[in-house]
């Protein structure tokens, strides 16, 4: 798996395209992670149209690989289809609740992360778009998603254009526990961030930002806490309208 | 990727236990994985503890394999270091929402999913607990998560001592949506479900709950709207205790 151990995210890519019958065969491929009760709870959404990736962008904060891949995909959380079966045969489903929302995504992330897996190995890129979750109303819209479908990942996928540099990881001591959670002591936090903050990118990072310190690109430009609560209401909102809120 | 193809869910353990080398290698090589921002919102908790396995499994609905696998993962969405880190330097974390708790979340599967991935290929065998995210408070108690730290996957590991058959999936066909989503008409949803409802296991699976089609054993049986209500309930509970519905 060394495609896994030296993984690095690919924002250019080629401008060749994915044959259809290779990406169907890795995403045919990647449907065999666990599902809850073998219900799978997911459907991907496959872009390729230049002109739905330019109606898409925006929801990504206009991010340069939605546009330029040549492949977008989005994966859903959905209990649409399933419910569907469901009354066709006399039953009554009961997914319109939060715990569905979060089996169903639970579900679509495990197949994205294979997916991404699979078309590392054979030669692809790809390049995760937290945004996904940020403009969920967004993409519902121009994918035109129905009740009980919500977007959860979204993958740029191509041919790469580039080789950059691994970024760094904290070290698995700062992750792994044993047996319980052993919370982090003032000490432990120093050592566990130490490496990061050394990075002279990362130096360079705040000299530019002019912060103070690193954590401060974080809080006050990244991951503010006021957009934060921003997309939250907009999480509340569309898992309301999307029937997973009932 | 043969072993991504092939894999099967492995619920019976030979007695061999997983050396803490490999684990770690896995682990790290794991963390390899696309994460927001690069912040590695994710904790994973090893219990290799008989007793600690013991006060687990009744959050999983005392499914054998938690107590009888020599090794089980708790994989936590976790806010808690990176809030302790950005205080410790300076910064005010915002990260008490809705939004930080999804964002983690999926940092914590996207790994998990790796994990499996990984330990498959190298010979382990895995299975999936969809009940972490049921019982999440009974959860925190026992592995001692503070706040910003939320269970949300767990896997059970371990040389593999049986070979089950593959389980069926549905068609891609019935998954994969091309530029945008075509609901499914009813015709669609008969051809998709076909399968699942020929085999005689399902057959077998109808007849002995004595009901009139394999979807009620879904709604009446497995995953009743009144317990997925009463799920939703503990989860929100417990994500307004763990500090992410501020």
């Amino acid at each position: 798996m060394e495609s896994i151990k030296n993984r690095r995210t690919i924002r250019k890519y080629q401008s060749k395209d994915i044959p259809a019958e290779l990406l169907n065969s890795l995403l045919e491929e990647s449907f065999r992670a666990s599902t809850m009760g073998n219900m799978q709870l997911y459907s991907v959404v496959v872009t390729r149209d230049q002109e739905m990736k330019v109606k898409l962008a925006p929801a990504h904060f206009n991010q340069p690989m939605v546009t330029s891949a040549p492949v977008v995909l989005t994966f859903c959380a959905d209990f649409n289809r399933f419910s569907k079966w469901c009354r066709q045969r006399k039953a009554e489903p009961g997914y319109d609740n939060p715990i569905s929302f979060l089996n169903a995504a639970t579900d679509a992330l495990l197949v994205t992360q294979n997916f991404c897996t699979l078309a590392e190995e054979n030669g692809l890129g790809i390049c995760y778009l937290g945004t996904t979750i940020y403009n969920p109303d967004q993409i519902v819209k121009v994918l035109e998603l129905p009740e009980l479908v919500m977007p959860v990942a979204t993958i740029t996928v191509g041919y790469p254009d580039e080789c950059p540099e691994q970024p760094d990881r904290l070290p698995l001591t700062g992750i792994v526990h044993e047996e319980t959670y052993h919370d982090y002591t003032p000490e432990m936090i120093d050592e566990i961030y130490a490496y990061k903050e050394s990075l002279p990118e990362n130096k360079h990072f705040v000299e530019i930002n002019h912060t103070e310190t690193l954590a401060q690109i974080f809080t006050d430009i990244r991951y503010k806490k006021s957009d934060n609560e921003l997309m939250s209401e907009t999480l509340r909102r569309t898992l309301k309208e999307q029937g997973f809120e009932k």
